[in-house]
């Protein structure tokens, strides 16, 4: 019985990490965003993807005081001397209706273009694809994943930051035109305009990397890892975790 | 009732963090370890500063299959839909045994600093300082943090270059040089010689750059977060965790 | 604003939960598993229906050294001091493979007889329905929720005697019914013959207690609440985690 | 390598636990509590023990909305296909402040009695060793286990209920004697008079019954994961999670 592994691996003198050596090759030669990169890609990734990869990491690092922020807070309050317990508990409401729209949105764009067969070459080709694919997702009941945000009703400012970052970087592929085309062609097929949300153009831009949509949703954990930190950082220094409780608490209409 | 916060806020047009609009300000313009150290610390780090933060990020993202990736990989194996379950159920395992001990070096560090009042001007003041904490430590029967490691037992390869790129970046400073003093004394307190381990310079540098340590297991938490995704990826392409189960399986010992 | 709830209250003089005073009326005069079967129905359950219930419980409590154990036991092997992290861990691997089959077979079983209209009468109106729903489901190339156990290939023992309990108790309903007569029919369909599996046969039972099918993966993951702490009871007594993490490290094959 | 388990096992056949066959010798042959009180004790308990188990079960089982269990909703809001994840994030605010109190009691009853030596013979003896004990703990400058509360400040319900049951159930021993001693010997010793605590005689009780303290925190996660699947069924049918996010998010006072 042997287990299979290309992560990395360590013994008396070394540690290997990815086939290199981990102090002699990558420590203070890699950076972070890379590193993580490469650890799920099993490749190293060039400089302007990892402009693109660093950037969808910042843009999905922190939306102020969310469900998933206070609960990691309110967890701190609990149990003070275990921060892994509050960083874990403000991952776990990382699910469907949050962080998951980032792997539903890549999701969505990769089964897209793989039933489309051959690609378009053109931005009359997209639309004409996008259009199919929001009027089949529509006549399923199921809403498209990218499209709409409860707060930036008129459009959400880190979609166009993305795009052009990608453009920049040369890595604006399929999966983002097909989401362009989307945001073009939806008022044509609903009947309204809503804006491309931040964590969709985030899954489309980071399935252009080549990541498989199973693996986006991770990302997104990582990027709120790092905005977690920031509030339980805070939360040692200036609690609101005992005063949202006392609010609850005393706001609780209790109906037996 | 208010709860206020640094951190960040969004209306229907913007989204602001740390006091700069996350679109135009933010993204593409700042690294994510850049900033995961500004979350944390509440001011833009240099690019010194970076260097050694993202350097210590990498050193600690991961070592192989650990307990950690095997309990988050064995999640995976249950809950396939749930990566932020599988993610949480690694961390969690970052307690006192393994990512801890960032923490506590630092701590420890920190705590013998403190209380020694004007901090020693040489290398044989930092070792008169470091002989008697160490000395102190032992006498109270505790370990010294930072000092010893299973594998590495002829020294921890990590160690010396993460001080080379503090000291490149010229951000070494009292914290790194007690744990290098107790590195050099050691062995005349304890009677044998250990290895100053990956995990407490990484507590030391941190220390270094001006975070407190109840910040520092945090940090270690970010960068086994990229560990952790590395292996889930790898889970999800050829996984182990069926193959771990079995074998624990067959070879249980049922003893009632 | 106030949030309505009907789990309890307290104050300075007095405990409420459900509508009674927690310390003289409930303390001593309820048991716990009717307590819980209280809180989530938000009704009192008569003595067969506890017994049931408790029965279920029993049933799913412990496996034995599952995937989800494993991973308790590694948990606390890297944080000892944090017991809740250890049982967090373990419940996280209670997804859709393993506990979520509780909810999928209830879930299935109670959409198959609310889009049956009028419920069968005698065991060959619950073999028609069975027969039709098995069909439809294989068709749409799903498996049939609590049919088949890799490990119990000839018969799952818990099934038999859930069953008895259920009708000794007076609660062997709808869903029961449905599930024996899948058991009947399913070879007839399929073309092998499965066992009516552990888990699916509680989802069955606790379905016709009243339970939605949200509800239900809760109870297997409070049963198996109670494996962990002897698990980890254990762990604590004669550890085996690093044992496994040993052999794991030894065995893996670093491929880079 | 084999892995030593008295916990349960199972085969093609057969599912055995704690040395008994689960569905010819448990399943509805034992009460879950008691199953749960086995499980960690390795012995079958007496019904007095099993009515006292399950007596402090019930009264740890809740304690309206805590920060556990508003993490707990505010988990699900966000992954609402996860139940196991939002149980685990209520759990996991299950640490030193609160649910802690229960093992830390425990342990500082056992650890004051085990140092005593002979342990006293009436209450004369044991309000000595209780003052001893207090003033002790006091010049340490940390508090004492089990007394105080934040709410119940004229005294706990749920304390003298437990105190009876157990007395009437013949396992009232000399950790819930010691605990009772301290409540009447402590305003003598800090000068002014604190409740004993509804947590602390729980701990108490469970010491009494032979579980040592490493064990008592994960009755409490026992007992409290009932009351977490109250609020999680309560949260799908009448949800507040949103609602306390909209709170929050709005009360917030963004100071970059």
């Amino acid at each position: 019985m042997t287990y299979p592994t290309a992560i990395g691996h360590s013994d008396r003198d070394s540690i290997s990490l990815l086939g290199h050596d981990l102090s002699g090759e990558l420590i203070g030669q890699v950076g972070f965003g890379e590193l993580a990169f490469w650890l799920v890609a099993q490749r190293r990734p060039g400089a302007g993807e990892v402009r693109v990869f660093e950037a969808v990491l910042v843009a999905l690092a922190d939306h102020g005081l969310t469900p998933s922020a206070i609960a990691a807070r309110l967890t701190l309050t609990g149990a003070p001397e275990s921060v892994q317990g509050a960083v874990a508990a403000g991952l776990l409401g990382g699910g469907s209706r949050f962080l998951g729209v980032t792997e539903d949105c890549g999701r969505f764009l990769a089964e897209t273009i793989a039933a489309a067969g051959e690609p378009p070459t053109d931005d009359d080709g997209w639309d004409a694809l996008a259009t199919e694919a929001v009027t089949r997702q529509r006549a399923s009941g199921r809403p498209v994943p990218g499209l709409g945000h409860p707060v930036h009703k008129q459009g959400d400012p880190r979609t166009p930051v993305i795009i052009a970052i990608a453009e920049q970087a040369g890595t604006r592929g399929p999966h983002l035109r097909l989401f362009e085309a989307i945001g073009r062609t939806h008022p044509g097929v609903i009947g309204r305009t809503l804006p491309l949300n931040g964590a969709g153009v985030c899954g489309a831009a980071l399935a252009d990397l080549g990541f498989p949509p199973d693996t986006l949703r991770g990302f997104a954990l990582l990027a709120r890892t790092a905005g977690l930190l920031g509030h339980l950082a805070e939360e040692q220094r200036r609690p609101i975790g005992a005063a949202i409780y006392d609010h609850v608490d005393r706001a609780a209409d209790y109906q037996p």
